[in-house]
């Protein structure tokens, strides 16, 4: 890699021993200097790293005078020549270290005032004064890792993706708005006035179209936009590793990917993953991990309790079985004794964030057991749950009786926030595995209909489709997500090419034939010119960045990214627009709802 | 490549005298098809190509009977024999012209509706039915080589200047509005309501705040947004290749980018640019060729006259010098007495396009001249007219007097006009060439104002920073464009990395000090703390595959373009916006203005 310029003939962390006697040219950022009177030592830094500099009154005065009033963060320019550290003055800590370049000449390109957040991995400055200067936060060594190690990736990626035969192919940033899914990002037409365009939740529809044109394989590393209110682990723009295949199956698209990934966590992780992955049906996910994207690297799988209280006389639960309620539990083994009143009070709290009224505990002692529900209990249930829940003594049961949704939702979380708590030791760094057979449909009380669960554009199994209109909620559909470390890094489907099919799953989901037509009818209309069976997937690059580089937060793998509120600390976005400019959109301000 | 799946062992076109005898499965779209009474041949369709199936009722009569049903476009699986075919059927002009497949079975996927556009580059369909339908207009093979090569030439790109130390580095899609430079698109803030983001214009400020982080080398290919009216060579959202470095000068810049489009031509177009590149001063390329991006392959120079006329008694030029006016000529060599009165008409016309008033025009004969324009002048201002034009017999001299703005621009566009009505031949294929020295500012008798030519963050040349206050006219920037056959192809400069020289900047241009802060603050904040050294340059990549490709109309190497009004015919973009989406965003439609 040739990066010598006008400024240097050398990046810093170029040189080692074979460079001794040479004369080089460097430029770069004081990163620390030491002023011994006489002599200067410099860490000049830039971005291959670190290499020692040298000035010496007895060399260059001049030089070493100006390299006396050097600090931090100043950008400079030496001259010097590369030579070999006295033994005792070696770095073993730096690749450079075992030589210094001693100049005879420098150049200050730039002055800096001192830095507002110090320049180093120790940096403990807030996020917000981090973010406001983003610009010095990236000159740390483990964000630039982030962001360069973001660049081989994508790299990486695409020269996987070519070998294979996908063709990069750009698809619109100023798209239709779209009434399914999350809420659009809207962009107001001036040309049209009245109309808006929508920033891509993604290019769903564009690569289906693309898959009609026979394009065969196509893929977009592209930003993404939903304007929703902002979770920990969600950007309003994120970036997709988006794909679509035609004349494949699941097999075909699963084969392609997971092989992807491993090539991928092989080169970044040096570790290996076992191909095939895993495929578990998400009614299984559900039932064992109360998650659609389990993590499976530990236990506490939940159990169906239900028949064991189909008689209860614990009024909780029997007025929740008559209502269609699950009861389900999890056998916290050897939590029985270790878990104090008020840590098993803090479980009952966490699980009010997921919905669910209460939660039942039970602990098994050596002597029967010790539960605030006991005295409802018969002790043929006791005896039922204790074989039920495969417990013995020192265990701790944990109960969930309510709405089935809930059920799951809370004890999902429920196991993993004891894996948290208990700081469970996985006997492998990442768990991999496909999640199949999601259900084509879910059902939305607040709309009062079933809405889909990916999108629209799911193909249902062949064996389900007479079930879409008697049985909706038991259709599956040929979708899969891949899920690392209880993470959904990643998910697909086979889409339906058929226009029969798509209108009968435009009509599922209560659309009109006319709100059909007019939102999708240009999809409808493609369908009747000889579609290819096709399907694809998209991976959250952001998450996939945040696996890769074990980092919890979504905002130290972007280089720019949103606060919680939208909003950009460095520049301020988003900002006021002139009134001319609203005029010309054909729109006008009104904060008054 | 591997590309075979559940559905197909090889794509169509992959299939050679090496898989005689093989068993293959192919699937793809009929091309054509021909029932010959018991024996159908069909020309199979898939990305790589066409292939020859044949199905034979003395094969497999069920397979050849429903072939007979079979119509083009239909979506097909087949499974049969590759075998050589008979010496007088072989097709010299397929690649796969020497072998037939003589397929055993067959499953219709997808049957097909006529397709209202003809499939095939010979088809003359409407650009607005062809975008309608962009579905199967990308089916012909033309639209799909550009598209195809659009990801071969990003790629290698990529490759290149992976090569050359570039990290690709996502900048944000949602900026802050900029009051500078062309029409913002807008998009308003659900959450910080009554606030507005921008698409960026560019990722100027990113890239250079990207410099600042010390990540030396940045690329993107990366779409920006201008919302404009549209010429026909732009889009509202289009496409550049953009980089920017740190540590280097023009030279260093302009160096590396002619090696990259050099190997580019080589790679895609075979041929050999000799670098490195010339350069014309922009005050060069205005007075020889009335550009900023001369076509340089034909002569038609134009020649400053106004010497010629300083004491003319011909009121129309002796007004023009008065008010300060230039008086430019072309000679039109051996045009005069090809072109006829009607011929000339019409560049008089063709002038006025630009605002010149008028098109003064002399014709060289063995026995003088003739022009309309004769009885206004003296021998000496004739005989002194044909000395400086170089003028002999035959030649037809096109002179233009006004102000000097559009002189240059009524004069440099005539050249290519006269360029295209003689056909001329040029020498080579592609002409490339580096414009330098760009003015700084320009004034924009609008805003009564200086502007940047560029943007505000070009740096000026270190001898001209004293004309700054006094003589902003005649300030050069370091800003480079890099012309092909007449077209801009990439342009960019060195940039400002000191605070003074950016705040001087503003200055001159009508920027308070309160508003600089307001608008770019962050940067002149990023400014203090250490700036490298530093400029870049974006290509428009729409307007490098227009190049690559010889093709004329932008919308043929987009996949889904927009029209002049900014529309998507395909889709109906852009739409209605449901009235909740306003509410939530704090705005509502304001058409009567």
């Amino acid at each position: 890699m040739n990066t010598s310029t006008s400024y240097r003939t050398h990046m810093c962390a170029q040189l080692n021993e074979d460079n001794i006697n040479q004369e080089v040219k460097l430029s770069g950022w004081v990163q620390k200097w030491r002023d011994l009177g006489g002599v200067t030592f410099i860490d000049l830094r830039d971005r291959s790293g670190i290499v020692q500099i040298v000035f010496d009154e007895s060399d260059n005065a001049e030089a070493a005078k100006l390299a006396s009033t050097l600090r931090n963060e100043y950008v400079i320019q030496v001259c010097g020549n590369v030579v070999k550290r006295a033994e005792e003055t070696i770095n073993p800590n730096l690749p450079t270290g075992t030589i210094e370049v001693k100049c005879h000449s420098l150049k200050v390109l730039d002055a800096a005032q001192t830095p507002p957040i110090y320049i180093d991995d120790s940096d403990t400055s807030k996020e917000s004064i981090r973010l406001k200067y983003r610009y010095l936060d990236l000159r740390k060594q483990n964000m630039k890792h982030s962001i360069m190690m973001r660049h081989k990736v994508t790299s990486f990626v695409r020269n996987f993706l070519d070998d294979e035969g996908f063709i990069d192919i750009e698809t619109p940033m100023l798209t239709k708005p779209t009434p399914e899914g999350a809420r659009d990002f809207l962009v107001p037409s001036r040309v049209q006035k009245g109309s808006f365009f929508a920033l891509p939740q993604s290019p769903q529809l564009y690569k289906q179209i693309l898959m009609v044109s026979g394009f065969d394989r196509y893929y977009q590393i592209v930003k993404c936009f939903r304007d929703e209110d902002l979770r920990q682990d969600r950007q309003p723009e994120f970036t997709q590793i988006d794909m679509e295949l035609s004349f494949v199956n699941e097999e075909d698209i699963m084969d392609t990917n997971e092989r992807m990934v491993a090539a991928l966590f092989k080169k970044f992780k040096g570790i290996d993953i076992s191909l095939p992955l895993k495929k578990m049906p998400y009614k299984e996910a559900m039932e064992r991990f109360g998650s659609d994207k389990p993590d499976t690297r530990f236990g506490f799988e939940l159990v169906d309790v239900k028949e064991v209280f189909k008689n209860t006389g614990f009024k909780v639960f029997a007025d929740n079985i008559a209502k269609g309620g699950d009861i389900r539990a999890i056998n916290a083994k050897g939590c029985g004794e270790s878990f104090s009143r008020r840590e098993i009070d803090a479980l009952v709290e966490y699980v009010k964030i997921y919905k669910a009224k209460g939660l039942s505990w039970v602990k098994v002692t050596d002597d029967g057991i010790k539960s605030p529900i006991e005295k409802f209990l018969s002790d043929e249930e006791i005896n039922q749950l204790l074989v039920t829940t495969n417990a013995e003594p020192d265990d701790l049961i944990l109960i969930v009786g309510d709405k089935p949704s809930i059920v799951f939702d809370a004890l999902g979380h429920l196991r993993l926030e004891l894996a948290r708590k208990l700081e469970i030791e996985y006997d492998r760094e990442y768990d991999f595995l496909w999640v199949t057979d999601f259900p084509l449909f879910e059902y939305s009380e607040e709309e009062n209909r079933y809405m889909a669960k990916h999108h629209p554009f799911t193909c249902p199994r062949e064996e389900d489709i007479p079930l879409m209109e008697s049985n909706p909620g038991a259709v599956r559909a040929k979708a899969y997500d891949m899920v690392v470390n209880g993470v959904e890094m990643g998910g697909g489907s086979i889409r339906i090419h058929n226009k029969e099919l798509q209108e009968k799953m435009f009509a599922a989901l209560g659309f009109t034939k006319e709100n059909a037509e007019e939102q999708f009818g240009f999809l409808l209309e493609a369908f009747k010119y000889g579609t290819p069976p096709h399907g694809g997937i998209a991976f959250g690059l952001d998450r996939m960045m945040m696996l890769l580089l074990d980092i919890d937060n979504i905002r130290e793998v972007i280089a720019f990214p949103k606060t919680q509120n939208h909003g950009c600390l460095m520049t301020s976005a988003p900002g006021p627009a002139k009134e001319e400019s609203l005029v010309e959109l054909g729109i006008e301000l009104d904060l008054e709802n």
